[in-house]
């Protein structure tokens, strides 16, 4: 390798702040760190099975572009030469847009970039290519019956988490700083978890899902991951901003994160999540929450009501939401689908209204009573998932006891909290007693994004959040 | 009857402005007032049917209020001492709430007034009684199994209209000059029209349903039913405001009509519904529009895209809400149901959720198509009702020259326009071949009443909308 492809291939070990101030100082070109990325990409792609797809023409043009102007002076944007990938869910203009599906191949290719894309090309970011997912969103293990299995590179047996699994597993192996994934029920959160990154799920109808492919529309948020709180902060700024073309956006004005990293937690009430969030937990799991909360001197606790009703109420609305997004696909071709999702899509067109109606009625109950909760704390603590990353393939699980269906229950703690769109930043903290990362959930009130970010902040800077380091 | 009672019984024809203007300029005292009111209402409702309580004790207490303010120089408010009356689905304390219902009669007795209620006798109003409607609302004739009709006071033998049955043919009747009635697909403007009386359906969020039973949530409006537009304005602006107990209400600043109702109509851009509007009418209903619109100098023509869906979709999702609101209930005692009502409940409780959400989606796609139009035109005009009041019993109308079930099809032309929460004033405009009054829809943009308000008080003022006489 050439200096500079060692240089930039060394930046891929760090964050995507650093490698923008790279760029931006010239001490690398975007088109170097490009090159390197898909390096990394082609070499380390077969294993962990992360990307579908690879748009190295389409990066080599937009790192030129950045390179062009670093050289005549204009400014390339906070994310100048950073590679990020995004779950194929997004439009990626000449893609089709899959889904993780096999009849989303037979798409016609996509004409416009996802905002989000557009967002982050336009602070100089760098698409490479687009990640591996459960299908239709409708997972939790990074599963994938049509593309594979998604891998975690903490130990290549075992899930990546889902729906985001290629984002979690592309960001964690090093491929790229930075990954696009969206969350309805935890598949931004549980794949940052399991694969020991940073993920930032932010307040429903805060961030543009235009040109994403839904799932349950009142559910879907799009969001980052990535290894430093920062670059969480930088890729949330630059996707901020209205959007006609989302009706769900909602008109709050945007505030920018990354200069807002510097809140003094202890000017925080923080508490840890007790009841459903301190129950059913794998050994390591509860340790790490509390290990967490004694680094930030938080002894407060707060009981989140009928939280397992919200997880019931969350299943039906978001087979129901889904089963209806899905109708005509499945008329026209359900056996194309994966089993599993299949026969949950179509569970939820068959299930009657009053269900639906009594999901959304409790759901505005529960909304009410857990704002109430943010009267008293500003952020809460819980768990991420209540077990580390499974083996691939691996059915069932134990919870308090019993043996139970593994995919569903992955969402134990992650489903109460996108319920009512809180946002929620999870961070890698701490490992489990076989060495596997853990995540805990940093939750905030709606529209609060910048004090979940504050206390990630503050636990990176105290090492309490950091990303485990990969095996040799 | 002494000087005062026949002073008081004549003001009984008037409106409710005037009431108060005499009482408050002590011509009349305000128990002078309701004592003819309850006199009236003793005298003619055995033939009309329209109360089913009389709140006598109550409504002399709240006029000797009125009475003492003006007396002692306190301001009565702009209501004082005129006679009302509300549906029975408003709560009125220490009656049972039955909304139309055998089972409601079972119920403790309210232990405190609707919203509505408590405002509009915060103005000086004085409740006088609670009057018949349809079974819990789903109705548009004034027809009850329990109650007996509602009885048109221009041809006894004629519905009333409904489900707000009771209030027009308490109004159109002279027994009051004002009542509340609520409106989920028509149920104030259908017996408006039917008994040539005004009526008020607002803005979706406008008005506090709070204490008022619920049919379908996301259509139910509260709203008022008079003999003139200022009176409409008045009671609005009586029952405008913040109210915590109904989540529904926007948080939109509250705009008084009462000094709106001069706006030159000639500024506005006023025009007529064509298409679904402008179809399958009886003699004379398109007629009635057509002289409004000349009245007008209207010659625009507009038209609601797929109005037809919109009354489709407005089926399902009223009959899911409702089916759902009323689950348990008709778990307990279907049998005590109207059957007409019962078993359209039941059809909601079975119906897939897919339905619902495919309804509310084409809603928010409808929604946006009629806004557009709002860019264009103020106002638009069309019938209330295809047809004048039919006879109690009749089950069938001709459509387009089919016979067709007469129940779902009176509100062909209020639907479409509930469905989006559009407010309306109905108006009195002309009458039909056999001399029975019809009603004209006056339409604005959400929250622009006072654009409504103003053509309706133009055209009184033309004596265009004028409530007709009686028969002798």
């Amino acid at each position: 390798m050439t200096d500079e492809a060692t240089a930039a291939d060394t930046l891929l070990d760090g964050d995507a702040v650093a490698i923008a101030a790279a760029v931006r100082s010239r001490r690398v070109t975007a088109l170097a760190v490009a090159e390197a990325a898909l390096a990394r990409i082609g070499a380390r792609n077969r294993s962990l099975n992360a990307f579908t797809d690879i748009t190295a023409e389409r990066a080599r043009a937009a790192a030129r572009r950045v390179d062009e102007a670093v050289a005549s002076g204009r400014d390339p944007g906070p994310l100048a030469g950073v590679p990020f990938a995004a779950k194929n869910l997004f439009d990626v203009a000449g893609l089709p847009t899959r889904a993780g599906s096999r009849i989303g191949r037979d798409n016609a290719p996509a004409t416009r970039d996802a905002t989000a894309i557009r967002r982050l090309e336009a602070a100089g970011a760098v698409l490479v290519g687009a990640l591996n997912m459960g299908e239709y969103a409708y997972d939790f293990t990074g599963e994938n019956a049509h593309d594979g299995p998604s891998r975690n590179p903490h130990d290549l047996s075992r899930m990546s988490g889902g729906s985001s699994g290629g984002s979690g597993a592309a960001v964690a192996g090093r491929l790229v700083p930075l990954a696009l994934g969206t969350d309805t029920n935890g598949s931004i959160r549980v794949p940052a978890a399991f694969c020991g990154v940073f993920g930032l799920k932010p307040t429903y109808g805060r961030l543009s899902r235009a040109g994403a492919m839904l799932f349950a529309a009142s559910f879907d948020h799009v969001g980052p991951l990535a290894r430093s709180v920062r670059d969480l902060a930088a890729a949330y700024d630059a996707m901020l901003g209205a959007d006609s073309d989302d009706p769900a956006l909602a008109p709050v004005d945007p505030v920018p994160l990354s200069d807002r990293l510097e809140i003094d937690p202890s000017e925080l009430r923080i508490a840890v999540a007790g009841g459903h969030f301190a129950a059913n937990a794998a050994p390591g799991v509860l340790e790490a929450v509390e290990a967490v909360a004694a680094a930030l001197g938080a002894t407060r606790r707060v009981e989140l009501p009928e939280a397992a009703r919200a997880r019931a109420a969350a299943f039906v609305i978001t087979t129901v939401e889904g089963g209806n997004l899905h109708l005509e696909r499945l008329r026209a071709r359900a056996m194309d689908y994966d089993p599993a999702t299949r026969d949950r899509f179509l569970a939820g067109a068959l299930l009657p209204a009053g269900w639906y109606l009594a999901a959304q009625r409790f759901r505005a109950w529960y909304r009410a009573r857990v704002l109430a909760l943010f009267e008293e704390v500003d952020v809460i603590l819980a768990p991420a998932t209540p077990l580390p990353a499974p083996p691939i393939g691996a059915q069932t699980m134990t919870l308090g006891g019993n043996t139970v269906p593994l995919r569903p229950n992955i969402g134990l703690y992650t489903q109460p909290l996108s319920f009512i769109g809180l946002p929620v930043v999870c961070i890698p903290g701490g490992r489990s007693p076989e060495g596997l990362p853990l995540g805990v959930q940093v939750i905030a009130a709606p529209w609060a994004e910048e004090k979940a970010l504050a206390v990630a902040a503050a636990l990176e800077r105290h090492g309490v959040a950091r990303c485990p380091e990969l095996p040799a």
